[in-house]
């Protein structure tokens, strides 16, 4: 594996998506489409799209031998046993706000799950990534390396979700009961806080609902900056579902202690 | 009145207070005072202090006659009718979190409310203006002038609050009940979410136990961008209190049909 190769080319997947989607956000007239078949609303924008038509053109360019599993495009084989997991838009709801929560995943993941991952913010002009021996953010203020906050009670949390509801009513009850035992509860960064986990600024984030392209990413770039993910029972949660994002151990444990109570 | 050395003065206050508040962000060891008596989680970072200081210090060399009332440092008397309202950190829940979404907040206010106001987000690098003859924002894409979303119906509707809580158990529910009928609930982003609906954005803003110096700048940054900013019941609310924002007149009139209800 060109492991040089391989993160040239995720950058290069970011940046492409950033000229594709920065001209739709806060643009007139985004049309918010619904794919929800029960009627909720889940808005995807044209830009959504466009985004991901652009990453894919980047991959098929320059590694026409992986495959790739992309939000709004679906499966494309591949045979190298590496997979590109591509989510163009996370957070249309803040997207479609003007809100510069939302982010652009990228995963590299073999049979085992992903290896490296990039959450990109291309308004802000921030880009988190982790893997492949790197942990590392850029941003306005410049560059800088990655590292969990490291244990700490949950009565010195910081806790993230993006929606008070969370999930169904007992995984809501679930989260609501961690909420109660941490210092501070916040709601609405969609994929940015699990940069922020990345970064040591918070210590836990709690989501229902994943799928694999929402998660792949935030797990590459925590772990790499020594922070642990897994689903609410502890096990892999790199297909998605419940996931539980943490920047010591101390905390998931304790986290893990009430949200695994939910079968 | 010197409209161009008000506002010259006003961006030199938000240039000193990028310049004090950044080294400040995502620094290790915040060190988080607690100043609510009752002991609810209230951070204040020594950002803050430095902050609001760097500010005075712009205006005691600048507009020595003016009057100040700032978060921090309390008030300083003035002759010339005018008083500058500052808020080094808005959000220091968000600052406290690594979250972009806090911001500096500039009023200029005679004695019918703000006149002029700025929401500054240093780490973005974004700065959103409105009163004397201006409505606009500079940020990460240039220069752009700001303009509110006009008129729609709640059901078409995007409301942000910062705490899915709102104030009393009765002031939640009022806020709930609106909430129910618009088509897009977001929470979380303090003062950012002001700047969202004066940039034509987002349609309602609803906030309750504000301060005077929480309000002042989002309502001139808004009413300058054709927006509309009140207390519950319609009436005035830059002395602080319950606060509904709203990017057209009929957003706004239905927000308060629900939210006047409360005494």
């Amino acid at each position: 594996m060109n492991i040089e190769d391989l993160r040239k080319t995720a950058h290069a997947v970011a940046d492409a998506a950033r000229e594709a989607v920065l001209p739709f956000f806060r643009s007139a007239g985004l049309t918010a489409d619904n794919k929800l078949s029960d009627g909720a609303f889940d808005p995807v924008t044209e830009g959504d799209r466009a985004t991901e038509r652009a990453m894919r053109d980047v991959l098929a360019q320059r590694r026409p031998e992986d495959a790739i599993l992309g939000e709004e495009y679906g499966t494309q084989d591949g045979t190298s046993g590496l997979t590109w997991v591509l989510d163009p838009i996370d957070g249309t709801r803040a997207f479609l706000s003007g809100a510069p929560t939302w982010g652009v995943l990228i995963a590299v993941a073999d049979e085992n799950g992903p290896i490296y991952g990039i959450i990109d913010q291309p308004y802000i002009g921030e880009r988190f990534e982790g893997g492949l021996g790197h942990a590392a953010m850029s941003g306005p203020q410049g560059q800088r390396d990655l590292r969990v906050i490291g244990d700490r009670p949950l009565s010195e949390s910081i806790l993230f979700t993006t929606f008070p509801e969370v999930g169904s009513a007992a995984e809501g009850a679930a989260f609501a009961e961690v909420s109660r035992q941490v210092k501070l509860t916040r709601y609405g960064l969609d994929c940015y806080a699990y940069s922020l986990v990345a970064a040591g600024q918070i210590d836990l984030v709690i989501e229902a609902g994943l799928a694999a392209y929402d998660i792949q990413a935030p797990i590459a770039v925590i772990e790499a900056a020594g922070g642990i993910v897994t689903d609410w029972q502890g096990g892999p949660v790199h297909a998605g579902g419940r996931a539980v994002a943490a920047g010591g151990r101390e905390q998931h444990a304790a986290a893990l202690e009430v949200l695994s109570r939910i079968a």
